[in-house]
Formats: C-alpha cells, sequence, structure tokens
C-alpha cells in the first residue's frame, strides 16, 4: 500500500471518454494508482444497460462522476479547475472537438499536464492514405496547437491495441472473428514490426506517467521488447503455440491499396490503418528520439506487461 | 441512344463525394443516362496513383471536373449555380458537414433537388446504440433541415451495399474477408431480413429518381424482392451454391450489446450498424408510408438489378 506522504503527491486525473474500449481502464489504473479520479459525463442516468453497470463500476471503485459536455465549455472550465491532469480519451469522432478542451483547459488555467487523445502510432511518423491519413492529420493538428498554447502535455503513443489485433492473429480483413483455422490474410510481405498492447498495461503505462517529470512535453512511447512483431512473427508464434499451420494469403502494397481505394466505410478506414502498420511499419520503423520522446517499458520496468505471447494463450 | 428531346430535359447534376466507394458509381450512371453531370474536387492533380486514375476516368467519360471544396462557401456556391440536382455522397466524416451544402444551396436558390448523403437504412427507423446511433442521428438531423429550410430533396435509403456485407456472407466479424470455409458468425437468431444492394444498382435507381416527380420530397426506398433476405436465408443460399456447410455460431442479442460497449473502433462502429441490420432488422421491418416513401423497384420496373444469388455467383 502506498505511504500516506505519496498519496498527496499524487494529481488529481479528470478522465473525458472514460467509458469508451480504453477509457474504463485508464479510470480503473488511475484509482488502482491512488489518483482522486473523476470521469465527466454526459449522462448520469443511460438507458443502456451496460453503461449504466460501467457508471455503477466507476462508483464502486471510488471514482467521481461530474455531469459535465465537450459542448457545454462551463461544465468543462468547471470540471477542469478541480483536476491536475486531464486525460482524453474520446473516440475518433470527438478528436477535433478536443480543441473545445484546450479551450477550457487555457481558461481555466491550472491544469499540469494534458492527455490529449492519441493511443495509437505516432502521427508525426505515419505513412498511410485516406480515410486514415486525414484522421492521423488531424491529430498532429491537434498535437500543433496544444504546443502553440503552450500546454503542458504528454503524447502517448501506445501502438496497436492488442484487442483489436491480436484475436484475429493479425488478420485485419477479419477483426472481429476468432483465430482463423487455415487461411490468414497477409498485407504486403508480413515482414513489417508493429507493436500490440494490452489495454490494462497501456493504461498503467499511462497512469505511472501523468506525473513524472521525464514525461513532460514528450511522447510516452510503448514498445515491450517482446511485443514489437512482424505479421509473419505473429502467425508463426500463434502456429507454434496452436499446433496448426495457416496458409498465408498475401495481398500485395498495390493491391492493398487499390482495395483501400474502393472499400466502403468502415472497412476503408481499418485497411488503411492497417497499411501503416502492417505494410508501412510505422509503429516500430524508426528509433525513438531522446529529444522527443521516452520509452514507458525502460522508465517504468517493474510493470509487468503482458507479452503477446501470453495474451495468444488465452486464445486458445 | 436517348432522343434530343429527351437529353434537352435531363437536368444538370453536381455531384460531391464523387470519387468515393459510391460516388464514383453515381457519376457513371449519371453520364450514363444522359445527365450533364460535374464533379467537384479539392484536388486536380491527386498525388495518389488510383484516385487520378479515377479522375482520368471521370473526364475519359465526359463528366466535368470543378475544382471546389465543402470549406470553401465560395467555390460550393459556384458550382451549385451551374447545377439542377446536387447529390452529395460524402462519406461519415463528412456528413456532419453537409449543413455546408445546404447553406451554399440556399445562398445559389436554382437547385430543384438535393440528395443528401443518405444511402443506408432509413435514418428514422433504426434501433441500435453508440456509435451508430449517432452516426445515424446526424444524417436524421441534417433531414429536420433541409426540410425547415424547404429545400426540395429525395432520401435515398438504398439499405446494405453488397459489397460490404455479400463477400463474407453477411459475417460482419469477417468483412474483408471472402466467403467462411467452415464456420460463420451470425449476430442473434439470423431470421431478421436485411437489404443487400449491389452499387451499380444504386446509382442506377437514385440517377432514375432525380428528376422524377414522384420521388420529390420523398424517401426513395430500395427493397427488390430477390434482395430481401435474413441471414439464415442468406446463409442457405450460399450453401446450396457453394457446396459447403458452414457452422452457425450464434452470437445472442445481449452479447453483441456487451460486445460493442467494449470493442475499440472501428469494430464497433462495424457491430452497432449490424446490430441494427442483422438483430433489429431496420431496413425491412416496416411497411413504406406511401405519404413519405416509395419504393425503387415498383417506380422503376424495367432496371435489371442484380440479385442477391447472382452476387453470390461472382464469389464461386
Amino acid at each position: 500500500m502506498a505511504s500516506v506522504k505519496e498519496e498527496t503527491h499524487k494529481s488529481r486525473v479528470l478522465v473525458i471518454g472514460g467509458t469508451g474500449h480504453l477509457g474504463k481502464h485508464i479510470v480503473a489504473a488511475s484509482i488502482h494508482l491512488g489518483h482522486p479520479t473523476t470521469v465527466l459525463i454526459r449522462d448520469d442516468a443511460p438507458s443502456d444497460p451496460a453503461k449504466a453497470q460501467l457508471l455503477k463500476s466507476f462508483i464502486d471503485l471510488g471514482a467521481a462522476l461530474l455531469k459535465g459536455d465537450l459542448f457545454d465549455h462551463e461544465s468543462l472550465v468547471k470540471a477542469i479547475k478541480c483536476a491536475d491532469v486531464v486525460i482524453s480519451v474520446v473516440g475518433p469522432r470527438q478528436v477535433k472537438e478536443q480543441t473545445r478542451i484546450i479551450s477550457a483547459i487555457k481558461e481555466a488555467g491550472n491544469v499540469k499536464r494534458f492527455l490529449p487523445s492519441e493511443f495509437g502510432s505516432d502521427v508525426d511518423n505515419v505513412h498511410t492514405v485516406d480515410p486514415a491519413k486525414s484522421l492521423y492529420a488531424v491529430k498532429a493538428n491537434l498535437r500543433r496547437l496544444i504546443e502553440a498554447e503552450g500546454i503542458p502535455h504528454t503524447y502517448v503513443c501506445c501502438n496497436g491495441f492488442a484487442e483489436t489485433y491480436l484475436p484475429s492473429i493479425g488478420d485485419v480483413t477479419a477483426i472481429g472473428s476468432g483465430p482463423p483455422a487455415n487461411k490468414i490474410t497477409v498485407l504486403g510481405d508480413g515482414n513489417a514490426k508493429g507493436v500490440f498492447m494490452v489495454e490494462e498495461d497501456i493504461a498503467a503505462y499511462t497512469m505511472r506517467a501523468v506525473d513524472d517529470e521525464r514525461t513532460l512535453n514528450k511522447i510516452l512511447y510503448m514498445r515491450p521488447p517482446a511485443n514489437v512483431l512482424s505479421h509473419n512473427e505473429l502467425i508463426s508464434l500463434w502456429e507454434k503455440k496452436s499446433g496448426r499451420t495457416l496458409q498465408r494469403m498475401h495481398i500485395p502494397e498495390e493491391e492493398v491499396l487499390n482495395w483501400i481505394k474502393g472499400a466502403a466505410f468502415p472497412l476503408n478506414i481499418l485497411l488503411s490503418l492497417a497499411f501503416s502498420i502492417f505494410i508501412k511499419g510505422d509503429q516500430a520503423n524508426f528509433d525513438i528520439d531522446p529529444t522527443m520522446g521516452v520509452e514507458a517499458t525502460k522508465l517504468y520496468p517493474d510493470v509487468n506487461y503482458t507479452t503477446v505471447e501470453g495474451y495468444l494463450s488465452r486464445l486458445l
């Protein structure tokens, strides 16, 4: 248990988007580390039973629920004034609207750290086509705005979500399926390295970083050595674990580009995100510039992260 | 070949979003039916070779390319002033921004028909959860704005895109895969009816409607009798065609809801759209109110549409 002295130094955290896929892990990790944690919520009595259950679980954990809205400036300023750290985990459709959070942070004037909704690849180091290209550009523009406004920040580049890519063994054409039985689709030659992070670990590393001077105005990259794998390596790992051999159906880069062009929403999003990860290798194809970024497993070697191999065991 | 008299009555068509998945079919169908057709484009020399090729094909077909942008009001008004019919086929990320088209149409003052980017389920008759719920709400709000402004319109509810749902035989967990070999995931009991339309046919019916008084200020529904099928019926049709039997893995409604809640972008979008189609049956669970809507195959029985069975033959 943390000592009283440590606890008094834990910053107060406001989570915006706390009911989402990653948000709920952030809320749990924040409380677990002893931060007084507030979750901004639009509706305190949602009709959706799963959402109502989630809000109840937040209260049970010890979070404060505060009614407010990204589109209600007053509510946002009020919420931010009671926090030291603001973590936005809003979804893709609200990423652009985070300019509203920036305005509110400026008005509130008390925020020590802002973590915008990044939680993916490093948007200043991606090579892809639309629609992913535009999605990344919106996040990059937001970085420039945060920097121009002089807001203390950390950008969290956790790379790929395990729960998105690993259940289908990296086959993005079958992203809601379990592991393939016989065939697997591989974009390109399958040799570009990706990074796959279990959501609980993303939250754990993120929450370690919020009060850490070493991550101030830096990018926090997550590249656990055991989780940096090419698609071919990922498939081989699964083949070894499952005792099955999969027929690898490679789609050449040019064909993937044409497919993206012709695909309807939301398959075109999936494919253009995957193009960056699995063909261009954008999550691991550069060295981290120490003036710009730090790597999470190096900063927090005591965090016992789930390896890709460990995650795959759950799928057996 | 159309007579001169007919041709003089063909309205001038402006397509916004013409390079997208459906847009390119709309452009081709518009020209095919003899409409002077202009495509609004942001960039007349795109670096993406696939896009450059598409623009060239538009010119070869006889379309006019006009430089302009949703976010450049002047360019929009200028483009609209030269058209009788404005067809928006913008993607989901720009649906909300169509308020800009509405403003420009009001200023231009000459438009005889506006088709906003609908091209899915009837957004006033859907039952689902977020994120699809919010996406549909944006389209519904846009309808209200069009009606309040008194803009002559047609809402095209073509229901499901064949190219999205049919290649995986309706398995939305494997939407980029080909037909499953052994197992198929079925949301719910698989008995709700969906509607699946080949993109070329959506464009053909849409373009027949733009000058038709019977579709003015109405919803144009597409429900070709041979293409209204439950997921179970679709699977059985494929089993008969392919000679394979698929193991149907049913996911109960409650589990689907929890899955959507926990899923990351963009799987959560796919699943929440599919919830409406495959569990709630929102594409075919109501009778068309003749004061509000008309059905395309009844209005244009001469259009020789591709049946689901015909489409499945292409997958063999």
